[in-house]
């Protein structure tokens, strides 16, 4: 199973105003999407372009988010996961299973903050990188 | 100040042969370069291109590495920096201290394992994320 490009690197802060205005700093406003709150999946996102790809930068919403256990022992925030994309998500879950990975949740795959689905797969397995695989956007 | 595309991701692992091999089997061997050590730097590095970037393996070389103390904080490994590139590294630098972050070291650049000139970025003054800015490589 091969994967192909870095889609994004995910990084988790608990102000995701501030880290936004860092990073716009950097890149230029025009490089920075506004914030948006996506409930269902427990966070608020922000997406910045370096060019050949981007940061996300997340913000914990809620007590159930994802994002809480990485805050508490990282609370001034840092990189969380990193994403890459693959031609079918299915095929790509199963591949990782039967590798002996743990994908996260249910093991199916559902929507992201990209409108396309994804799984993640369990750091242990991956030499302590929380990898996310993406279905690749068309 | 503005900075430029993301050169690499920096990923730490007390095991670099291993790691490369995971990743040579998600991106193909001819996608990971040979592990090579940089005594001076205090690591042992390999690079698999990700066709839009690069991730950077590092492996502490002697107890002196920059990388111990990540890795005593994370013993599996995990994202370690991102390299951002700068058209002017002397620029870039005073930029970032004219804006209060700490850079690390002398504060002077030094040559990084790509062969170009480099600085870090305290976290504690981005969010939590170790920034490297590095000189365009030509």
């Amino acid at each position: 199973m091969k994967v192909g490009r870095l889609n994004h690197i995910g990084i988790a802060t608990p102000d995701i105003a501030a880290t936004r205005d860092s990073y716009a700093a950097l890149y230029g406003l025009e490089n920075a999407t506004e914030i948006k709150d996506f409930p269902k999946l427990g966070v608020r996102v922000c997406f910045v372009s370096t060019g050949n790809t981007e940061l996300e930068l997340l913000e914990p919403l809620g007590p159930e988010s994802p994002v809480n256990k990485f805050l508490e022992k990282n609370p001034k925030g840092g990189q969380h996961h990193v994403c890459f994309e693959v031609p079918d998500i299915i095929a790509a879950r199963d591949a990782m299973q039967a590798k002996g990975a743990t994908i996260l949740g249910t093991g199916e795959p559902y929507i992201g903050a990209h409108g396309v689905p994804v799984v993640f797969v369990h750091p242990k397995d991956t030499h302590g990188v929380l990898i996310e695989l993406m279905q690749e956007p068309k």
